[in-house]
């Protein structure tokens, strides 16, 4: 529904939660004059007042395609996600979804609570026809220039079975295929080695799945290491999302800290110092290819609208960035190509539908036999 | 049994599989004659001849505390690891088993197939009185200066139950105590957030367990996030075997992505070269930091024996530092002591016991009600 409501020539309007994030209102709604300055159209969700007196910053914000919504409420990041949802409606992040229920915006996007996300996602938009669970996917960056992985799910779902990982693996392949033009994206399955005995019950049933059914929408390419995240060899890396939200915090954790290690290493002494200022440059590429400011917005995949999500320590630059992405992909039909190619591949999800979480599972019977 | 056999006051005695690791037998007879000259006591595992051959490219190597036992066969990364343990009994690894069995040697250590070595230890040492599932257990550093982490299991066991992550806190706090010298190790459980909701049944029910029960060995600090495993808020970070595995790896691989762009930024022109050429000692510090090769040997908690493994690309330097370490941990009583806290956590143990892998589920129920 959502790719189209509100949709005109100036291009769709995204709702933004602007009560969502660690240091809330500011980023939202630096990030969204922003995006307003480059032609976006965005509704900032929230507390009129604050959002009025943080808007005071910009002069002529006014002028731009930009107005406020109303919402008394919030929903924090201790909040318990179903009950906060149902308890709070007036809240900023499930008003943003009703102004796309109500056709007043075409997507939303929250740097909050992403259990709630998940919640007003299930609630507000329901799941688009045969999906199960719907999932959270982000890209992250590999060893290759430009190169790109989409890593799902990130934490939507915890508790998974076969037929969400296996539905993961084809919305998987339609993200890389928009965000990164993969004609046919090589799909991996996240594992903790790349022999046939490894993997727990989940991910061995998934493995079988896989690679008894063909696709022409994707190609699955096995099990992916940790490490295999990175090496090129797969476009879309699928996991549940507790293993799938552990592996990109030590990613992007990862990267902070050797970046840390290294902006220590070359201010140490004025020798360090020196060198440093010579490879200025070289160092903010780096930088910038490490910044998940400019990668990190994650679709929900799998409900019946659009809904992006934000970390929640989420700078100005990347709530610009993540409602651009919103925009583009109501823009460019993602939803209904997902609806599409989870039909194609129906033979595949039947499948995954009649099989339960069974598989072999050596480590276990070894222990046993010990 | 291994802490003491063949103890002398020469020092004990490993038993390394020489042809475990992706590239043996160079940089296990390589690692071994470096840790042999430091004074180490090595029994080389494997073909006699092939370790005679390798050995020769080290003169006066037979005048050094290193000795060959020959072992026929071998267990390959891709052998399923019960089956070639039961099937192939002459095989380096369980051969080398066997000499600290026969009190020839005090400790194994191997860079080769994890489950097999988890297969060896459970067969070939037993487990001590009370372990229900043996881990792997590693350090990495953490943000500050010398701060480091102890992670585990980063893969000997992929389904576990609140038992086993129990007692892997209860292990890993008595490592860390080792290792790093804490006095009453902070533990943290691994999950996809820090609030109460969060994770799987499995960490909340490990979660309540560790939350109720205090121990005077080691303080729980509740749930970490993966970035929290670098933060310095933990000196242990517990979690199943299959988290763990993938968490290490995705860590070590964005650690060489990251000085992959490095090296690739600073060799881009002649102005970064020079940059390079005047940071060279903040960048060779930098990679020392990064370099597994110096902490990522990984001791097998909790079978009644010592053994070590390394990767399996492990280099020669890597296996010197393995073997010096698992002379250290026979020398200082390591599994001795893991017994001993195991007995004095007898209560939590217990209470751990009579747990099932129960837990609330907000996430898949509010999916359920969607």
């Amino acid at each position: 529904m959502a790719d189209t409501a509100a949709s005109t020539a100036e291009g769709p309007t995204i709702a933004l939660d602007a009560f969502g994030g660690d240091h809330c209102p500011g980023p939202e709604v630096e990030g969204a004059v922003t995006a307003a300055r480059a032609g976006n159209r965005v509704v900032l969700v929230g507390d009129r007042g604050k959002l009025e007196h943080e808007l005071g910053r910009f002069p002529g914000w006014d002028s731009l395609p930009l107005s406020i919504h109303h919402a008394s409420e919030v929903i924090t990041m201790e909040d318990s996600p179903a009950k906060a949802v149902r308890s709070r409606p007036d809240a900023s992040m499930p008003v943003a979804f009703d102004l796309v229920r109500q056709g007043k915006a075409d997507a939303v996007m929250s740097a909050g609570n992403s259990g709630a996300m998940l919640a007003c996602g299930l609630f507000k938009f329901r799941r688009i026809k045969g999906v199960d669970r719907p999932a959270l996917v982000t890209s992250l960056p590999t060893r290759a220039t430009d190169g790109w992985v989409a890593l799902l799910d990130v934490g939507a779902n915890v508790d998974c079975k076969p037929l969400n990982l296996v539905q993961f693996a084809i919305m998987g392949a339609v993200y890389a295929g928009w965000k990164h033009g993969k004609a046919r994206p090589r799909v991996g399955l996240l594992s903790n080695g790349t022999e046939e005995g490894k993997g727990t019950d989940l991910t061995r049933a998934v493995h079988e799945l896989l690679g008894a059914h063909g696709s022409d929408d994707f190609e699955y390419v096995g099990y992916a290491e940790g490490g295999g995240l990175f090496d090129g060899r797969c476009d879309v890396v699928v996991t549940d999302g507790f293993t799938g939200n552990v592996a990109l915090k030590v990613a992007e954790a990862t990267g902070r800290m050797v970046g840390g290690w290294l902006r220590k290493a070359v201010t140490a002494d004025w020798r360090s110092k020196l060198g440093a200022l010579v490879l200025r440059g070289a160092f903010g590429r780096l930088r910038e290819r490490m910044n998940p400011d400019s990668y990190g917005a994650a679709p929900l995949l799998g409900v019946d609208g659009v809904a992006w999500l934000c970390h929640g320590g989420a700078s100005s630059r990347a709530i610009t960035i993540a409602l651009q992405q919103a925009a583009r992909s109501v823009d460019q039909g993602l939803t209904a190509a997902l609806a599409d190619v989870l039909t194609r591949n129906a033979a595949l999800v039947e499948a995954a539908k009649s099989r339960g979480n069974d598989g072999g599972n050596e480590a276990a019977a070894a222990a046993k036999e010990g």
